[in-house]
C-alpha cells in the first residue's frame, strides 16, 4: 500500500492531501464498513488539514505550565481543562475528584568535593525523602549498571554514595528508557539495603545537554529511605572523569525534598454520548499533570492537546458515533498514577463497560507505527484500521500493544487497547527536564497525530464488533 | 588549489594527510623560504596527526573546572597552567599578577506573577548590580530591540522591567553576536535612563535550551544603576506568549548578584625563546578565566588546549624559531580584559617588541577560513601561509582581521594579526551557559586547529620580514 510519509519532513504532511483523498476505501470492501471507512478516511482528511492542536498546546503550557499533582499549577490545570472542553462539543464534562501523593522539591544541591571541587548539575528524585540540613558528604562508590550494584558487596557500598552511571539507548519506540529506568525505581533501596547513604544516577535520558532528568522513584517497603538524586549526562561524564587520578572521589548533597500528606486534585472526564450503544466506551487517555521543571510540553500537552482536538473532530462530525467516545484526562499519572487507581475503581464499581482504549503519552513526533492488543476476532477492523493510517506514513504494527501507563489499570482487568507509536528517538532528551518546553513541538506532527487517532477512534466508535473482552465483565 | 576539508566531517581530518604531504611547497618558491615552508607543511602535517589538545581541555574542565576571575577556580587554573606548562617544554614560564573585577552571581531567581504565574530560567548578567532583598515586581515594557527601547518614550519605560526581546542570528562567523550583545552591554543604561527598573534580555544566544547566557553587562558613568538579567530563549518565548492575551504583564526579579572589591589574579606567561631574534616576540593568546556557569569548554579550555597543543609541538621541532613565540593565556578576559590590559601595559613600558599576534577565542569549531591584518608587504608571506592551510580545508580570506579581544589592547597600539576563524555557527548554542561543557567538544577538530596555529606562527616566528609596525615603536 502506498504511504506518502516515510521519511518525509513533518511540514510536507499536507503534500498527502491528493493522495489520502485517492486512498478512500474501495467498493468492494465489506458492505456494512463501507460508508464508516469513507467517514474515518474524510475525518483524517480534515484533520491533517485543519487540525490545531498546537493552540491547545500552547494554551497549556503558556497559560499554565508547569502542573505537578497537587500544586498551585495542577489545580489551574483542572480549572483550565474543565474551562477549555466546554468550548469542543462534548456532551458531559466532570471532574472526578483524586486524591493524589503530594512532594515537594525544595532545592537540591551538589558538588564534587574532591579530587577536583565542581558543582554538579542535579535533581531530586521525584517522591525521594531529602538530605539531614547539613548535607551528606561521603565517598562515591561508582556502579557500571544497577546490575553491578546488586552483585555488589555490602562493604563496597556501605557509608557511601552510590552512583550509578549506566546509560539509556536512543531508540525510535523508546525502549532504551524500560531498561534504564529500573536504577531510578529499584536504586534508591537496592543501595540502601547494602548500608548506601544517599544514591546518584546518570539521568534516565539521552540528552547531552546539562538537565537533570527527574522522575519518580519508589522506596521498596521495609528497606531504609535514602535520598536520591540525578546528575545530567555531562554531570555524570564529569564525575566519572574524577576517577580517572586514582583518588577517592567524595560528593557533597543536599536536598530539602519532602513528602507531604496526601492532597486533592482531579481526572476530567469529558464525554461525545454514542448515539446507539452510549453505555459502550471507547477511553482515550492523556495525563494532564507534568513535571515541574519543564511546562510539560512534550509530556504531556501534546497528548493532551492530541486528543482534545480529536474529540473536537469527532463532535464536528454530521452524526454522534454509536459507542460513546469518553476522554479522561488523568491526574497525576508522573507521581504514582493515582488517577488511574481511581478512574478504574469508580468504573468497574459503577459496571461502566469500556470497549476500547487508547492512550496518547508519547510526545510530540510523528507516529510511525500502529499497534493493537485486541482478540483475534477483531483482527480486520485493526486491518482496516492500517488502511486508514497507512496514507499518513504509519505501518501495521503487531498485536501486543499494552496501553500507556494511565490505561494499565483498565488493561490489567482485560481491555482492548491500540496503540499509535510516536517516533520518541529525541522524546528523552526532552522528557522530565527543565528543558521540556513548547518551542520544541513540531505543530505539523500534532496534525498528523490528530488524523490518526480521530480517525483509528472514529471506526472503534462506530464498528459493530467489539474488540476482545469489555470492562467490566463480558461483552452482552 | 585542492582542498580536502571543506564539507567532510572531522573525523575524516586523518584523511587529508596523503594529500597534505603531497602539498608540500613546489621547489620553485622563493629560495630562502622553500626550507621553511617545508618545515611548516612538515609541522602541520604531524600537528594533525598526532596532537591531543583534548587532553589539556579534557584536564582544566574536569580538574579546574569553572573559572571566574577572582574565584578559587581562577587560583586553581593559574597553578594548573603553571604546572600544565612546566612538561611542555617553554624556555620560560611566569605568572605576571593582574587586579581583577570581583563579582559575585549569588542567586537569581525570576517569574511571570500575571496573567499566566510561571518560573522564568533566568541568570544576572555579569557584573550587575543586584535587587533589594525583596526583589522587584513591576509591569514589563517589552521591546523587540535595543534600538526600540532606545527611541521609545520615557512614560513607556519609567516604573516598568524593561524586556529586550531580541534574537541573535546563527552565522558562520558568528557575526550575529555583535550586534546581538550590545542589549546586553548597552541595555541596563538605555533602559535606566528612561527610569525602568531593571532590565531582562533575551539570551544573546542561539540555543533552543533552556539556558540563560551570561556575559558582562557595563553601566555608564553617571546613569543609575539597575539589575540586569538574562532568559533563555524558551523563557523569552514564554514572557512574548504572556502578552497575548491583551493583559498586563508583571514580573517578579530577585537577584543577589554584587560587585567585590577588586582582588588577584594573573596571566601565565610562557615563552619558547627565539634563536636568532630573541627580543621579536610573536604573541599566542587565549583566556584562562570562563564564565561560572558551566565548566568553560568552549569558551575558553578550547583555545588554551590548541595553544598549549601548538607551542608544544613547536618545542619540539629540531630548531628554536627565529624569534621569540610567546603564550600568554589572560586573565579576565570575561569581565573586562584587566589581563589584557595589565599585559599590555607591562610590554609597552619594557619595549618589549610584539611583531605579529595571534588568538583562539572562537570555540572548538573546525576553521574554514584565515585573514590578516599586517602591512601590504607581508602578502607573500601569507599567501605561502595560505599555501600551507589549504589541505586543511581553510580558505583565504581578507586582510581585515583585528585579533581577539585580549590582543585588541596591542592592536590598538598597531600591532598586526592574524586569525584563524573557526565556524561559529554552534558555538553560541553553548557560550555564556551551564551547558558549555567537554562533551561538546571534537577532538579531531581540536587536531585541525593545532595543525592550522602551529604551522602558521611557526612561519611567522621565522621568516626575515616583520609584518608592519611592531609594538611598541618602529621596527629597526
Amino acid at each position: 500500500m502506498a504511504r506518502c510519509l516515510p521519511a518525509v519532513p513533518a511540514a510536507l504532511l499536507l503534500s498527502c492531501l491528493p493522495l489520502a483523498l485517492a486512498m478512500a476505501p474501495p467498493a468492494d470492501a465489506a458492505a456494512p464498513e463501507s460508508r464508516l471507512l469513507r467517514e474515518a478516511a474524510e475525518l483524517r482528511d480534515r484533520a491533517l488539514a485543519d487540525s490545531d492542536a498546537w493552540q491547545h498546546a500552547w494554551s497549556l503550557t503558556t497559560e499554565v505550565g508547569p502542573r505537578p499533582a497537587g500544586s498551585a499549577g495542577d489545580r489551574a490545570a483542572v480549572t483550565w481543562a474543565l474551562t477549555r472542553l466546554a468550548d469542543i462539543g462534548f456532551d458531559e464534562i466532570r471532574p472526578q475528584p483524586v486524591e493524589v501523593a503530594a512532594w515537594e522539591r525544595g532545592t537540591a544541591e551538589a558538588r564534587v568535593v574532591q579530587p577536583f571541587p565542581q558543582r554538579l548539575t542535579v535533581t531530586a528524585l521525584g517522591l525521594s525523602i531529602g538530605t539531614p540540613e547539613t548535607g551528606i558528604e561521603a565517598p562515591v562508590a561508582r556502579f557500571e549498571s544497577l546490575a553491578a550494584l546488586e552483585a555488589a558487596k555490602p562493604e563496597e557500598v556501605r557509608g557511601r554514595i552510590v552512583f550509578i552511571d549506566e546509560r539509556m539507548e536512543r531508540m525510535r519506540d523508546g525502549s532504551g528508557y524500560g531498561a534504564a529506568v529500573q536504577k531510578r525505581s529499584r536504586g534508591p533501596s537496592v543501595a540502601a539495603a547494602r548500608g548506601a547513604l544517599a544514591l546518584v544516577i546518570r539521568s534516565v535520558g539521552t540528552s547531552t545537554h546539562r538537565f537533570a532528568h527527574t522522575g519518580a522513584t519508589r522506596y521498596e517497603q521495609g528497606v531504609r529511605q535514602i535520598p536520591a538524586f540525578a546528575l545530567s549526562n555531562p554531570d555524570a561524564d564529569l564525575v566519572t572523569a574524577q576517577f580517572a587520578a586514582g583518588e577517592e572521589v567524595r560528593l557533597y548533597l543536599y536536598s530539602s525534598a519532602r513528602n507531604l500528606a496526601p492532597t486533592r486534585s482531579a481526572n476530567v472526564i469529558a464525554e461525545i454520548r454514542g448515539a446507539e450503544r452510549p453505555d459502550e466506551i471507547v477511553i482515550m487517555a492523556a495525563h494532564l499533570d507534568s513535571w515541574d521543571l519543564g511546562t510539560g510540553a512534550q509530556d504531556n500537552a501534546t497528548g493532551v492537546a492530541t486528543l482534545m482536538e480529536t474529540a473536537r473532530f469527532i463532535a464536528m462530525m454530521p452524526r454522534r458515533p454509536a459507542r460513546t467516545v469518553r476522554l479522561v484526562l488523568y491526574a497525576n499519572e508522573e507521581r504514582g498514577l493515582d488517577g488511574s487507581r481511581a478512574y478504574t475503581g469508580a468504573a468497574l464499581q459503577a459496571e461502566q463497560r469500556h470497549v476500547l482504549g487508547i492512550e496518547a503519552d508519547g510526545g510530540g513526533g510523528l507516529i510511525y507505527r500502529f499497534d493493537s492488543g485486541v482478540a483475534e476476532h477483531a483482527f480486520p477492523v485493526i486491518d482496516a484500521m492500517r488502511e486508514i493510517l497507512a496514507p499518513l506514513g504509519i505501518e501495521g504494527g503487531d498485536n501486543t500493544a499494552r496501553g500507556g501507563a494511565d490505561l494499565s489499570t483498565l488493561r490489567a482487568e482485560g481491555m482492548p487497547v491500540l496503540s499509535l507509536r510516536h517516533d520518541m528517538s529525541a522524546y528523552f532528551d526532552l522528557h522530565h527536564t527543565a528543558n521540556d518546553t513548547l518551542d520544541k513541538v513540531d505543530p505539523e506532527a500534532l496534525k498528523q497525530a490528530v488524523a490518526a487517532y480521530a480517525s483509528v477512534v472514529w471506526i472503534a466508535a462506530n464498528v459493530e464488533d467489539d474488540f476482545g473482552a469489555t470492562v467490566p465483565g463480558a461483552s452482552d
